[in-house]
């Protein structure tokens, strides 16, 4: 079964056999992990060594904090712009696709939001031109999604704010690539993509901008607040921080980001190949921008994509659907998928292909 | 391995091996529950159960609707006064420990809060009596925390508000006893009680409450908005809810709440009677008022504290600490807590007493 969901998404077998054995017994504790109180010796050790192991993934810069919470991403659109507008209340927003939008319509409950560039008018189908942005030199931030989910776009540069703070949601792509965190001022991150169970959200934060929270911050959502006590002043999502440390290792173990980034690309660029190459499918987004981890195309025939989706299934090839706002095809390449199953895609594209010659005929895109 | 954590806390036994089982594979669905998609036919059918026995287990009024949110109480504390305080912008609150404490520092961020009795004048070791309640006729609400976890206090019998909706935050003895869902405008609840692991909290609210929030409210805690949408405008935290749905199931299965009720007040009586019997033993909290599912104590002779706690580990009888604010000793009787972990506990205490007899001098209480 190769599950190609944009998340929850397929998560390595080795970290959930590892799961299922410790599920009833943590290291001979007696108890499972979902059982322990958040301030016992066993959770810390469990927190502290996803910590570690994190840090290390990423070369966590010493004026960094990271922050395990709850909420999602998309609660953090509204929370980010509660903890970093205490200043000016002035932020940027480049608008890429579905998600970006989102974190503008939450963040314009907290202060002024300029769009700073918007690829609205093509369909979300490239990253705009950061040469015509227009930036306020005193926002409190200049926000970004490093990849769209639901469009498939993604950033292989990031833009130098000079002094306003460069502000990430980095949901769908953390993790699959080295990025340098200290181009960041923050990124936030859900779980559900590349790092493991929903319910767990990362915020990686610069020290100096713990403390410009706005006074209706709920304290349980105050990064500096929740910085000082190691994310400890509520219950943290604990299993989810678990699987997450599992996930870090397991990371770690196949030789960190350099290498995933490397085996990410080849398993993006083959697929591509396949799309660009077959004149049933089509990728509408412009190649320079192309996600290495959403990868969002049509049958150019839309009548077929249904037939296209259940054989799909039929096969064990699962969850290919797009998103909503977009439609078609969405195979979703994350580190858990292993290169076996872009093969099992591929081939699978090319027996449709060959069993519908001569169907490409460009059809309304009726699916939605 | 007895585990009386106040949370999180202990999970039955079956639902923790039910959990392992199914780990990878769910109904055969050849997944994890962690990597299903929230928008899939599975997922959808996991929450759809969970919602209906736990409807079934309250007795869910059909002018209600319960919600699946990300949080935790401590996150609800600011979260539902923004739901709430959108017209007035009053709430009354009583203040009956240290969660309502922190119920009311976070509530006073969106509006006026009016302590409209509070016991702290004697440390919290009781209720405060109903009739002196000076309540707002014009309160957006009126908020009650039906159980202290850290001071092992328990409203029996709930107050008439009136016109005003009845707010509970009713985290840690939610599902232990029965409940008339229709006294209350709204209950919230952290799951790692009797829930299930944390990352999920349980709103359940009156629909006429559904439409009052204050326009700084974020999309994915606006409780309007998620009822609307079934809790799935961002990834609810599946695992946690499919735990839930387990352990619903497994209440179900015991014969439901009155059932638990009767369980848990055996469970209680027996292990106070103990305390009240034993010199080496003592509760300050007024019997009327007592909890039954957080049975708060002391030893008389508080130096013999962390001996207690160390000899009863060597039992395997486990996180009996108390809270940090209060201190002392704290035993947890959740639904998930068997008869036999009582009788141990009991068995131990008693042995116990019988090694230091004659040690039971009330030394100063100064552990923290």
């Amino acid at each position: 079964m190769y599950n190609f969901s944009a998340g929850p998404a397929q998560l390595p077998g080795e970290v959930l056999s590892r799961a299922k054995e410790e599920l009833l017994d943590w290291h001979g504790c007696g108890i499972s992990v979902m059982e322990m109180p958040f301030s016992s010796d066993e959770y810390r050790e469990i927190a502290d060594a996803a910590y570690g192991s994190l840090s290390e993934l990423i070369g966590l810069p010493d004026n960094y904090h990271i922050l395990f919470l709850q909420g999602g991403a998309y609660a953090h659109f509204a929370i980010v712009a509660m903890n970093l507008m205490g200043g000016q209340a002035v932020a940027d927003y480049v608008q890429t696709g579905h998600w970006s939008t989102r974190a503008i319509n939450e963040a314009k409950r907290y202060g002024r939001v300029n769009v700073v560039a918007s690829a609205e008018s093509s369909g979300f189908n490239n990253i705009p031109v950061y040469d015509d942005w227009t930036l306020d030199p005193k926002a409190d931030y200049c926000h970004i999604t490093t990849n769209e989910t639901a469009n498939g776009v993604q950033f292989h540069r990031f833009p130098d704010t000079g002094a306003v703070p460069l502000v990430a949601d980095a949901t769908s792509d953390f993790l699959t690539r080295q990025m340098d965190i200290s181009q960041f001022g923050l990124l936030y991150v859900s779980a559900q993509k590349n790092i493991g169970p929903t319910g767990l959200t990362v915020v990686i934060i610069r020290d100096d901008l713990l403390d410009k929270a706005m006074d209706i911050t709920p304290s349980v959502f105050n990064y500096g607040l929740q910085a000082k006590n190691n994310s400890r002043i509520n219950t943290p999502p604990t299993y989810s921080v678990y699987i997450a440390g599992l996930v870090f290792s397991w990371l770690l173990g196949r030789g960190g980001l350099t290498v995933m980034e490397k085996i990410n690309a080849g398993k993006a660029e083959r697929l591509y190949e396949v799309i660009d190459a077959d004149d049933l499918f089509h990728c509408t987004v412009e190649p320079a921008d192309r996600s290495m981890v959403n990868i969002c195309f049509e049958l150019k025939n839309a009548s077929l994509a249904e037939d296209f989706l259940r054989e799909a299934n039929s096969r064990g090839i699962i969850n290919l659907k797009g998103h909503g706002v977009r439609g078609g095809i969405r195979a979703s390449l994350y580190n858990a998928m292993p290169a076996e199953g872009v093969d099992a895609l591929i081939e699978f594209m090319q027996d449709y292909s060959a069993g519908h010659s001569g169907k490409a005929i460009t059809g309304a895109e009726s699916d939605s």
